[in-house]
C-alpha cells in the first residue's frame, strides 16, 4: 500500500543508545513528528485545536537507524476511518534502501472533554481526498 | 494473568508534552527501563552484554500519566520463549489504580553480530523459574 | 556552602549517550526536575501557576554519570533574590562521593504575560526561612 | 562576533514543555548537534573517535522558541584554544530574528582514557584556519 505522504526528519546524537543505534523510543518520537506534520498538511485545524489522542500503537523494528543516516524519510498515512477513531500506517525509511527501518500502526480518537467524539465530517472528508485510495 | 516482577519509576517534567501528559514515546522509555531491570534481576549477564534487541513492541494507552502520579509502576513479565526471541509483557500502573493506565507486549531477539542466536538455555530457565506459570 | 534541599532522582538507560555516560542535556533535565520538588516543598502555588522562566544557567561536569549510579542525588538552593529574579545553586552527586559530579548555578526570573515581574513577598520569605542563611 | 560555522535543526513536538516552549534541556541537545556538525566540518576524524568531552557550559535564553518556529538556525565556533581545552560559542536564531533566541558558551577538553590530552596540533591548526580571526 502507497502511503500519501512523506517527510523529512533528522536524526540526532541525542536520539542514540549505547550502541550508537537510535533508541526505540524516538521512533515514536519521529512517528509523532510526521504524524504532526501529516495533519498541518491535510487538516484544516491548527495543532493545539486538534484534540485527538494516540490510543494504541504497534511499531515493529526492521532495522537500526544510526547518526550516519543523517536524515530519514517517515511516510504516513490515514488506513481506515470510523466513527470515533482512524488507524494511521507509518514507514520509517533511511538512505536509498527502499526497504523500510521500521512500520508502525496506531489508532488514534478524536477526543472532547477526555472523551471520545465523532470524527469531523471534514477530516473524514480530507484524509479521503489526500488518499483517494482509501 | 500475574506478571512476575514489579518496579517503581519516576515521571519527569521533561517527561509531559503541551497537555501536561506524559507523552507517548516516553512509554517506551518507562518499559524499557523497567524491562532492564527485570533482566538485573533475572539473568546473569550484566546489561552490556546481554545482545538482545527489541523487534517489535505495542502498546495500549488506557488513561493519561501526569505529573501528580509521581512515582508510577510497571509490572512486566516474559510471556513465552522460542527459540531465537521471547515475547514480554508490561503493564504501567499509577496511584491506587488496580487498572493498568498502558500495557505493552514486545518481542526481543537474541542476537549476535547483529543476526539472531538461539536463547541461551540459562535465559530459558531463569525466565521460567522466575515465573513458574509460564 | 550548605544547600538546604536534596532528592533522589532516577538515571534511565535513556539517559546515556553513546559512550555509556548520561548525556549533559540530561543534567538540565535533572536540575529541573530537583529545581520543580524544591518549589514543591517551598513555596505555596502549585507547579502550573508559578510563573516563572529559566533565565541562563551554566553547568560545570566534574565527572560522568552512569547507569550504575542508579540513584542520583540533586542539592539544590536558592542563593540570591533580586527584584525580579532569583540565583539558584544546584550539585549533583552519585554514590558516596562527597565530591560533586556536577555544579550549576541558574537565574530564575518571575513573569506575568511573558513580561518580568517582582519577585512575591512570600516567596523571598519562604526562601530566606527555607534557608536561613540567606 | 561572527561565528563562522551555521547549521538547520529542526524542531520537534517533542522538544515542548507544558507551555509549549522548547524545554531548556532540549537546548543543550540543538547545541551538541550543531557542535558535532561543526567538527564534522572542520575536523579530520569521525565522530566516534574525537575523544573529547564538555567541562562546562553556560547558556542565556533570551526567547522561547516555539513549534512554530519550525527549523531553526544554531552558529557556532571555536574562540579560544588552550593547552589541553578549547572554548566554543554558539548562538540559537529562529525565523528572521537577527537577535539570538540563546546565547551559549562551552568548555570542551580532548581527553585519552578519561585524562585530558594535548589538542592535536591539526586541530589547533584547522580551527584557526577556519575561524581566521582566531
Amino acid at each position: 500500500m502507497e502511503l500519501p505522504f512523506e517527510t523529512e526528519l533528522q536524526v540526532r546524537f541525542r536520539d542514540l543508545d549505547t550502541l550508537g543505534h537510535v533508541n526505540n523510543a524516538v521512533y515514536a518520537t519521529y512517528l509523532e513528528q510526521a504524524r504532526l506534520r501529516y495533519f498541518d498538511r491535510v487538516l484544516d485545524v491548527p495543532w493545539e485545536e486538534r484534540e485527538m489522542v494516540l490510543a494504541s500503537q504497534s511499531v515493529e523494528f526492521a532495522r537500526p537507524l544510526t547518526l550516519e543516516d543523517g536524515t530519514i524519510r517517515v511516510a504516513c498515512g490515514v488506513t481506515e476511518v470510523g466513527e470515533t477513531s482512524f488507524r494511521m500506517r507509518s514507514r520509517v525509511f533511511a538512505g536509498d534502501d527502499g526497504d523500510p527501518a521500521a512500520t508502525a500502526d496506531g489508532t488514534i480518537v478524536a477526543v472532547a472533554g477526555g472523551e471520545p467524539r465523532e470524527i469531523p465530517e471534514s477530516w473524514r472528508e480530507r484524509f479521503i481526498e489526500f488518499e483517494p485510495g482509501l
